[in-house]
Parts: C-alpha cells; structure tokens; sequence
C-alpha cells in the first residue's frame, strides 16, 4: 500500500482523497490545508490524520508520496520539497504561470531520481487514451492534423479568471498537453487568435480572451487546431480528433447518461454534456492515481513528467504572444 | 432501353414513372390509369402517351414491360394479363388480400418464364441490404434472432383503413417479407398481440388493429420479432436489427438530414425521420426499378418474386389468426 | 454513516463492500462468508471485521444494516432474519427460484416495517433511469411499447447454469423487473419461444434455453418484447425502448470508452461493449447503494422491494409455462 | 418549363443535364462540349438537341437559361456571354484563377438583372442547410466558431493538380463559401498554413499544398477553422459545425449506406464515407438546381451570386499570401 498525503484540500484536492482512499493499492495517509477547516473536514471524513503543516507531510515517516492540489503559486515550491524530502509527487498543473519560475524549478530538481508526475489528467481518459492507442498500434497511420474541441460549460467567477493567468495558461494548457500527447512529435510555430465575446468586460480588465483558435505545426508540416471558448451553454464539451494516413479517431463527449429521445420535432436527442471536468473525468482522475501508483511502485518514470507540464507553459507563452502580436510565434522564441 | 408501362397514377405510380423517365436504360413507354385526369397529367410531365385501357398496354408493341401501381384488387388480374401477353411485371404488393385468389394466381401463371416481381421495395433499401450483405458474407456468423421495427409516421385516412385488408395484409406484409429476407431461412410458427391504441373506434369498427408485436420461429428455433404502429409521433420508424453468433447488424433510421442540434437542455438531436414511404424508400423505389431493368435485361429471376409475395400473404394470415384465437400458429394451418 | 455489513463476498459482495467502503454517508461494518478466506480478503483489504458466522452480524450492535450477497437458496432466509433482527436489508436478486418459497417468504415478513429492498440493479443505471423519467415528465405521453434486449457477452460456467434455475429465474428476471418498472404497469399476458442455439447439448441436459423472445401485454393491450441471448461476441449487449404516443425514449448500449475510429473500410466504429454486469452497471451498483442508503435514513419504502422481486418471479414463472407448453400463459395462472 | 443548354458534358456537366432532365419544371434544351463525342454521347442518352458551339446555344431562342460546367478558364466569358445575350447563367466554380480577371468580368457585367449564380453547391446540402438555418431561426444565438472540416477521398490526378489553381482556389475556395454562409458576416483576417504530407513531389514541383489549416476572424473577433486534406481513406470528409452562445449545430458526414456493425472486436461500425462529391453531394446538386429555376422564374437574386464567387476567391488569395509569407493576412490588402 502507497501511503500518500494530500495537500490542499478544496475541490479537486477532496476528490483526490477519495480516489486515494478507495484505491485499492493505496491509502490516504493524512491531508493538510491552510484552510484548516477545509482539511478537517477531508480528516474527518475519510477518518485519516490532519497534518499541521505541509512541512510535518514532507518530514513524515508514515507518507510515501504527496499529492499536490493547493493554488497554483506554491507548486514549484512543493514540487521541489517533495524532491529533496525524496517523496514522489503527484501535481496539479500548471507549475506556475511563470516561465522563468518553472525553469528555476526545473534546475533545482535537475538530476532527481524522485518520481514528479503532472496532473494532465485528461491523457487518462480512456476515449483520448484510445485515440494515442490508435495512433500507436498503427491503426490511423502516420498523423497529419489534430483537431481539439475545448469548451467549458461556463465561465469561472471572476476572481478566479482575475488569477488564473489568462485563458492560455489556465485552460488551454490541458489542450497543449493533449496535442504534444495525441501528435507524438513536438510544435515549431504557434498561431493564435483571440477574442472578447463571452464576457467582454470582464476580459479587457484582465486583459484576458475568452474564445481562442490556435494552430500550430510540427517542423515535417503536420498541423493542430484548438478550439476554445469559456462558455459552451450545451456542456463541457471536450473532443480530441486525429486525422492520419490511414484514417481517422475521434474521442467524442459524454452526455449525462446514454438515453436518447424521441418526440414530434426531432430525434435522437441526448443529454446535455457532463459538468464539468470533476464528472466528466471522474474515470481518468481515478486512473490518473492509478498511474501514479504504478509509477512509484515500479520506479518507472511518470507517464506525464515535469517536462510536459514545461513544454505546455512555453506553448501557452507561445501563444500569448502570437494573439498579442499577430504573427505566428516559432517556439525558440520562447525555450 | 425497356420500355416500361405504368399502370395506374396514383401517388406511387407518379414517383414509379418519374423513376422510369430518369433511368438510364429505361424509358417511360406511357401510362394508363381509369382516372383519366390522373393519367392525363402525368403523361403530360413526363411528354408520354396515355393509354385508353389496360388492354391496351398489355398489346401494345411498343411496351416492353409493365409496372402495375392500381389498386390491390386488380393486381392478380393484371399480373395474369401480363404473363398472357409475355410482358414482364412489376406489380406493388400485396398481390391480393385473399389468399384464395393469390393460389389461384399461382396455379394460372405456373411454369411461366415471363419475369414476375413484386415490389417489396425495402429490400432494395441500401441500409437493409447491407444487413443481408453482411449476413451473406458471414460477418454476424449464423443469425439467431431478427427484430424488426417498424411504424407509420401516422394511421391512415379511415377510408384507406377500411379497405386495407387490416394491418397485417397492408403494413406488416412488409415487414414479413423482410423477415424473410433478412433470415433467409423459413417461419414456421408465429404468434401475434394486437391492440387498439392509436384510433380505437375505427379499429374496433373494421375488427382491425393498431398496434401489434409478432414472433415467429423457424424450424431449427431462430426468433424474429416485428414491432408496428400505425403512428409514430417522429415520423417513419424503419429499423432492422440481425443478431448472430459472430456479431450483429443494424440497419438504422433516416432522419431529414444530417445536422445535429446541441442547446442548454440537450445535445446530438437530430431531425423527425423523413416521412413518409416516398421519402424515406426514394433510393430503394429507384434500385427497384434498377434490379428489375437488370432482371429483364439479363432474363434472370426477379430478386423479389411472386412467390415472395404469397409467403408474405401466408404470413399475415397466419398472424391474423394468432391474434384473434390467442394462440400460436403453425404455418402449414394456412398454407 | 450508515454501518451496512456484507454477507457473501464472492465478486458481487466485494463490489458492494467496496462501494459501501467509498461510500460518503455509509461504512462498512464487516462481512462474513461461509467461505472464510474470501471473507478474510475482503476484510484485509478494507481493514473491516470478518464476522464469524451470519447470525453474528443479525445481532451485532454496530451494524445498522445487511447486504445479502450470498447464493440465491439463503436469500429468503437472511431476509427473514433481517426482518426478525430489525435491521434493513439490501438483498441480491432473485429472492428464491421457487415461487412457493418466495410466497411462504412473503407471508413471513408480511407487515413488517424493516426495509427490504431488492437488488434489481439496472432501474438505478442513469440511462434506464432517463427513459422512465421521461416517462413520468410526460415527454413521450402514453407508453405503447417496450422493447428490452439483454444478451450476455458469454454464457456462464456449466457448474452456474446447472443450478441457476434456468434462463427466465437467472437471467429474464432483470428484464421482467425492468419491463414492470418502464412500462409502470402490470402485464397480464406472457408468450415465450426458447430455443438452444448457444450452447445446445448444456441446455438440452439442464432442461433450458439459451436464446429466447418473450412478449408479454397489458389489460390494456400495451406490449412489451424482450430478446434474450446467453452469448453475445460484441459484448454485454444492454438496450431499453419505450415507445409512446407522443415519441420514443432508448437507453443505448455502452462501449468500453468513447473514441470512434475510421479506416479505409469503415467508419465511425467503436470499442466492443463493456463486458461485464460489474462494469457496465458500475454507477448503477453504486447509485443502489445510495438509494438504499436514502431508504433507510428516510425511512423511505426502498425503490425496489420484496414484491418487486416476488412479481418478477412470476413472471418467470410464467414464461417456463409458455415456452414448454407453446401457448400465451395469463399471469394469474401462477399468481 | 425552363428551357435551360449545359455547356461542357464532362463528369459535372452530364450530371448537371440528367438532374435538368428529371428536374418537373425544368427541361434539358440541349448540350455543348468543344468535345464532340462527349456532347454527342449525353445528347443521344436524354434525346436533346447537341449544339455545334457555345455562340449557337446563346442565340438560340429555344434556351431560357444557360448551365456553364465547361472548363474554369472559361467560365468568366461565358458568364459575359449570358449577361449579353440575356440568358440567366448557372456557373460552376471558380468564376476564373485570377482575381484580375474576375474583376474584369464584375466590371463587365455591372449593373445587369440577368440572374448569374455561381455552382457553390454545398449551400444546398440539407444537413449544412440546417445548420443555417438554426442560426437564422435563432437556435444557437450568435455565432462565435466555425469549425469547417473538408478532405478529399484521394487526390486528384497530376494533370488536374497541376491546373487546379492551388488547394485554395481548387479546394478550399468551397470553404471559404461554407464559411461566409455559415458565420453571415464577412471575415477580415486569415491565417494559414499548409504542408506537403499526400503529395510531396508533386505539390513541391506545383508550388502547391496538399493538407492545409486555415483560420479567419471577423471584425468583431468571431473565429472560423478549416482543415482540408488531399486524402482521407475512410472517404469524402465534409463535416460544418457552428458553435454559438445558445448552442451549436454540427452537419454530420454520410456514410455509403445507414447501417451498422457489430463484430467480436468492434461494435457500431459504419460504412465507409460517400466518395465523392456526385454522390455525396447528390441531393445538393439537384437542390441548386431547383434554386435556379426558383430565381429565373420568380426574378429573384439567386441564393448564391458572382458576388460570392468574387469573395472566396478573394480568400483564396489572402490565403495563399499567408502560407507563403507565413503571417495574417488582412482581407484589404487583395480587395
């Protein structure tokens, strides 16, 4: 049994605990939070330790692991905690929304054998999973275009796009992640476009977009479009498609259930789209565990490194340039 | 090119001619139908002569063919007319009402090699014919059981009702047929329930019913199921389903087009079906014609033959009789 | 937290333990099996106590409430002793294979206002569950139809079917329970065809049937079909339709993720179905545990209860009489 | 009955003439190809008149209208020949390669009521249609994305490659249409890329692209993708999705036929798409033809105008300067 200890203990830091505790080869080893009565009540339920400190978890003999879901600023600090405490470490993304501090981090922790896993948890889905799936056994042959669909259901409150760090580094980045994951080959040149059109106002403040296309391409010419918009009144509306030689897959959306209607004007109707990312991934967060278990009992490397968590950063700097300029943004620009 | 006559210019015969006009390797030699005005206009649509009788087709040099689209009663009459006279026959099902007269048919064209086909037209459906395809290139291994469903967008006018010799002869002959067809194997017993759901009064009035489920077997224990209505609120339900020891085949409805509608209540919802035989059958109507040009052509039995048509007809009475006695029926009571 | 222990922990039992154990509102107050090692594993893995013997658990303390897992001839029992120790009961389908028992059963508990709730778990799958919501929110106005098929991905163990009492008692009766709860009416009539097509020489020396169509109807002439087979290749093949007057509700299959792939020879396929019961309806074991959960905090009727159970039994019961004596069996016959 | 002459009696042409001849208020007055037995062959096949030259067909009063399906470098005189003879013109795409030539013939043939209507024939495609008309009827509020997918079954021949114009002017010209009757308002910036993945010798020796993503925004920041490709191996890819703030409509692609298999290792596979745009895009041509016979009869401005023709091409160009030159393109800079 991996015994792993949970930082940060609001939304996804609880549903954390949970999968933890009901894994079967792990267990909750306790949970802290700077909220104390956030963290209390995770204890209390899951009847597991509440730590005082994140330092009492990196110092704890009862914790193998920790997994980290507190606000984005302090990742790369618990990041590099785990490391020296030697106690591998599950992180939510993003590092940090700084490039320079990602590469700061990235040098502290340079050379360490302890296991870092990012949190891209939608490469865990199992309809994306079988699109690589695809691409890997051959079935679609060699890809040329990728096409993601990324819409949330609807915008976050204004405090949390207020600090999020702009739609490219919030949101999308899972997108970035998704299209280095599904094409296998890395992006040369970015080009974004972006608009005001969900919550304008909101968004010339923050100097922000809310509705974004992206393309880029790989140095042999293949191609990858993401569509974002911040409200998608329909769902969460999340769709990977892979275009190659040989074929085509498509991982489509999940509708609340698998009923479909029939009446006077129409047809086959389903379900609006599970919302949001806490249901709808619900089976990738729980494999996402499962990975990381895997990955520290095997001591192989994580399926998604610190490296893909950076990579997706420079993209997102990438593409903020490109919708600030107006020109394509070759990503040497920004390494 | 054959030359084609069509008899009768009603709603079918219309679309049966315009068929004819537009095929490559046919042409409409003329039409006849004993409302003259009917007649009248559609030879003068298509510029081609309006024949003063039915005679007079069957003795016309140049009519090749003919293709009988009058009212049932006279069907069996004009098939025998088209035997007399060496010209092939595509005549609309059913070929009578009573099975009676349908033996008698047999017995006065028996032996002939004059071609007889019936319009069963399904069969020449694209979607059901790949379900036989898949069945006859082993795909779905040995069928065991074939669910059939099949409802009208909406009952008929009472007075097509009331001569339409009961749902079984006039809608589920349709779908025996196809239960045949899809099988490939022959009904031994069948068994029916019949209600009176969508128009009581009128159903209670001509001792017929609305709403019917039957199953039939055959010898070696293989089940088929048919489900009608006389009304389906979103539109022309056509379905076949084949299930087999190596897998199944479906063959699914058509909706009026291929968009799909998501909005803040649901997703993926479609159009009402395309509504009604004429819409819905229009590709499998101009393969009818195809395969009997083909047939002609190439003096080679019809794809769908008299005998087709008699089976059929053993099967609806058959069916008639299980739901009034309540019981099961064996095939060999009606035949 | 409601203390729920697990009597039987073959593979149902210790999925139901695990999902008492994730649970937020219940905990798992132990389990006992006759076979001491699987009780201990299950024990182990959740950290719970292994009771000595089923009578413990009754008169333990600290168990609120029972979860019957164990093999169908102890069923009746432990639901009399569940209502004797006062402690509601979530008990595995069916109640007993034979109707007298079912019936001494029912006259033993008769008045009581312990819980007993049965585990038909597919009305708590959310898509069944959409079509009868749909039913009750008048979206497809009056129901005319329902069409149930259910085929298993592969037919069980000889050792399993020798004493499951056959296909209707084993396998039928999650469809008969579902006919009754979307059809929200009791049927009057039922008419069985079985065949053995699957796996012959078994069915031949158990006396029963691998591939069998069962209608049955309504006093008021509405109708429901169910296609059963024991062997389906392309996996667990799970489909509900009602067909009502003012549309149509279908609760599709579900395949084992959500991709689609397209390939020089097709398009648009997807995975096989998920295979088996544990997987397909994981949410629905999950969601019957929240309901009975809900029952016994609210001291609630359960949403399934001993009657259902019972009802379903006839049902079986009735479809034996119909397909050996090939003749329609009204159900107050074996009431 | 409109009287209307095909010039050209290739592929598209004899098309164009049989959907004519079939068409209830339109009438085939006859055909012309600088190919004589090209012309000869679809004159005797639908018994129509075969002119000696194009100049014969537009002073032939016997012609109300004129069909233009001859080769591209011809179509701008052609379409200045009906202005001047008074003939309302149908033409095919593109109106000419060079921008400077269309303007010449805009120029030309400013001012004039002859109807010309330019053959963008996917408008009249059902499923696209739908979704316009969802977003006329206000079902998914205003439009923010226009995801536009369109990759051939295979790529052309090198001699039709090599005169094509460009993927741009040749293929993607029907998408930039697509797009501007999709999002109703003009787009003002593009942005493209493309590579040489199907083709690469041939695309290198034609300056040319075979796998291209293009992005376009509006003035007030609406965005609009398409991905084409030369080749697709699961056929003609043709798929419109319009994404707003109330919802969105997606026109979905069509497979050769509506059925669906299921194997041991798949479940739900369609047939491979229709291939390629006669069959796929039946329903649409014989549609636009009944849009021209709507406008010639009612003198209405046809559903899509030489305005049209004029515009995409101007996005073609745009398009190609920013592949070239590898940065947006602002729409005034080729007006």
């Amino acid at each position: 049994m991996l015994r792993i200890a949970v930082l940060g203990c609001g939304r996804i830091g609880r549903m954390h605990a949970e999968n933890i505790h009901a894994h079967p080869r792990a267990e909750l080893a306790g949970v802290f939070d700077v909220v104390e009565a956030a963290a209390k009540e995770v204890a209390a339920n899951l009847s597991v330790k509440q730590f005082a400190s994140a330092d009492d978890i990196f110092s704890a003999n009862e914790v193998d692991a920790v997994l980290v879901a507190t606000s984005t600023p302090t990742h790369a600090d618990f990041i590099e905690a785990a490391v020296t405490a030697g106690k591998p470490c599950l992180c939510e993304k993003p590092i940090d929304l700084s490039v320079a501090r990602v590469k700061a981090c990235a040098s502290a922790i340079a050379g360490t054998t302890v296991p870092i896993m990012l949190g891209f948890v939608r490469r865990f889905d199992k309809g994306h999973a079988a699109v690589r799936a695809a691409i890997e056994a051959g079935q679609i042959g060699d890809v040329h275009q990728v096409v993601i669909t990324s819409r949330d259901p609807d915008i976050a409150p204004d405090a949390y796009i207020e600090v999020s760090g702009g739609i490219f580094r919030d949101m999308t980045i899972h997108d970035f992640d998704m299209a280095r994951f599904i094409m296998g080959e890395e992006f040369e040149t970015i080009s974004a476009v972006g608009a005001r059109l969900v919550a304008p106002a909101l968004m010339e403040r923050c100097d922000d977009y809310d509705t974004v296309t992206v393309t880029m391409t790989t140095a042999s010419g293949k191609q990858c479009v993401i569509s974002n918009s911040r409200r998608a009144v329909y769902g969460y509306d999340q769709r990977v498609e892979a275009f190659g030689t040989g074929g085509m897959a498509i991982s489509e959306n999940h509708p609340e259930n698998n009923a479909r209607l029939y009446g006077g004007a129409y047809t086959d109707q389903k379900a609006p789209l599970l919302n949001f990312f806490i249901e709808r991934y619900a089976q990738a967060f729980a494999s996402e565990i499962d990975a990381f278990v895997d990955a520290v009992e095997n001591a192989a490397p994580p399926a998604v490194g610190f490296d893909d968590g950076h990579k997706a950063l420079l993209l997102a700097e990438a593409a903020l340039i490109s919708v600030r300029e107006g020109r394509p943004v070759h990503l040497k620009e920004v390494e």
